[in-house]
């Protein structure tokens, strides 16, 4: 079978390999096509070395098709299309017997810690399998993981129907959750600086602001009466962004830290102590987050078309992270086999 | 009646003036004690000078008698004891309208922003009045204001019974927060790197790490079983401890930021991001935090001896501030009338 293999120092390398042996409680997955996320970006580019084993082949957000049942595995078939919740927790940590699983001490990111999915075989625990429904293509099941990544982020801020959000960065993660937001029933805005990106989300019928042109703070004060917003997702990563982000939360409101800092950054404390804010951390999902995702794509709530921007070859995965660094692509997927 | 002004420029002057008029709806104290707190502090430092018009009667932390009654005013009689809640609140801002009055979007702090109670008759709305009940002294019952932020800063934090806290800075909050913290049934450690607070929070019974001598990290992953805090307070107000508070949380764990940080301080969201912490503002108090208060000072659960280092009568106040100010007081009342 052909596997792409990350062999460090910016390259990505497409090469012929025994499929792994299959282990009790595992299943074999066709997998169709991987997502390339900012994350993979990250170990493409070096950032993550120190946690990768090289060669790693990497990958997690995907979708397939069963073609071998591993013994003890019950519940599924050969044939089934499947994506994978790629997280696996030691059951034993202080956080796991928290019921914090999703956020496991000493988690597994299958993908990342352990092979990931940009292979034509992908064996794992059958325990990670999330069911994709008829009616929804292996290409659209690719955005399930993403998607669950959004669901857990507005269901981790509390967001209530009817509240209004702010998105701060109208990368994927950030348009998915403005999307989720919106689909949950609350008034959303998305600031982005970048013109390109704040007409793809207007495209998907997300409501942008351009906080060079205008002041966020002002905007948000006269959009929301004088209160703030209820909910402020962190999704850019900038500094700046982060250090005006209280700025925009009313009263006992929310912020929401999406991104990753790879730095300490600056906070007004002031703003978080005068209005009494909440500031949360997310990362990953549990698995009803996974599940409210495929929901969403089969319901349509998705605008997968548009954020499916580019679909590439096995064989040119190394073009497909060199392509998605320019940042010109908002999600795109690798077609690791038909 | 005699009143104490701050002139500005880190200067007190005691003064003979007319009482103020009584208007419908006030009540009017004879002031017994009050407390002087790090805010006073910040006034007398001329920190403050923008917000505070001068000549300024402040102070805030009191207890005293009724001595007449305005029109209108029912429920209270001559003669009682009381303290004050010293918010004044606009009832229609959008923080009251969604019910956080206590952190009004044009709160009136009564003794910042209008006079407060080193005077020796002082008129406030009736509204604000908190009854001292029988068998608790005037002295300690001016301990009810700090008390009530203690008792706010704990419930903001959701710390349950059985909880692990770890409180950074001794200071007045601090043991206070610690104190309540403890009242409340979490098992409590107070980090403080200055040997004399140290020495003080042991006095009145709490447990004390020095975070000069051991790595706070490594004491509290070793005190929790390697999960962490649930809660941290950070009170110490310096920009170490807070970029050092999101290290002692447990996944899922609470920072609350109770001390004023006036510029931005660098957080570690990388922390915040992997385990899903919670970053809590909290501010003054509400009338259940106060009613809360004054039970616990009734039932002997704060230390009121050990906290009251000095009183000082009103003739002195210049100097209490300048007592305060070494840093060598837990609190310090002054005595207004006898």
């Amino acid at each position: 079978m052909l596997a792409a293999m990350y062999l460090g120092d910016r390259t990505m390398s497409v090469e012929e390999r025994d499929p792994d042996e299959l282990h009790p409680g595992e299943v074999s997955v066709s997998v169709a096509y991987v997502g390339i996320c900012g994350t993979d970006l990250h170990i493409f580019h070096g950032d993550m070395d120190q946690r990768v084993s090289l060669p790693a082949t990497i990958g997690h957000e995907m979708a397939g098709t069963i073609v071998a049942i591993g013994d003890g595995v019950e519940g599924w078939k050969v044939g089934e299309a499947v994506t994978v919740m790629p997280l696996a927790w030691d059951g034993t940590c202080p956080a796991c017997r928290a019921g914090n699983q999703h956020i496991c001490q000493n988690l597994d990111f299958i993908g990342i810690d352990t092979p990931g999915a940009l292979q034509e075989r992908w064996n794992v625990p059958a325990s990670t399998l999330v069911r994709i429904p008829a009616g929804v293509s292996l290409r659209d099941a690719a955005l399930v993981e993403p998607v669950a990544v959004a669901v857990h982020d507005v269901r981790r801020s509390e967001l209530a129907a009817g509240d209004k959000a702010v998105v701060i960065g109208a990368g994927p993660i950030g348009v998915l959750i403005a999307t989720v937001a919106t689909a949950f029933g609350a008034q959303v805005v998305v600031s982005e600086i970048d013109p390109k990106r704040r007409a793809a989300a207007e495209e998907m019928g997300l409501h942008t602001i351009d906080p060079s042109a205008v002041d966020p703070a002002a905007w948000v004060n006269e959009w929301t009466g004088g209160a703030g917003a209820d909910v402020v997702f962190e999704v850019s990563g900038a500094a700046a962004a982060v250090l005006g982000a209280t700025a925009l939360a009313k009263v006992r409101g929310t912020v929401v830290v999406v991104a990753i800092h790879s730095q300490p950054r600056p906070i007004d404390l002031q703003r978080v102590f005068w209005r009494e804010l909440r500031i949360l951390g997310a990362r990953v999902y549990e698995r009803c987050d996974f599940e409210r995702a495929v929901e969403m794509i089969a319901e349509g709530s998705i605008p997968a078309d548009r954020l499916i921007t580019r679909i590439v070859p096995l064989a040119e995965v190394n073009e497909a992270f060199t392509d998605l660094e320019t940042g010109q692509a908002m999600k795109l997927l690798v077609e690791v086999s038909r």
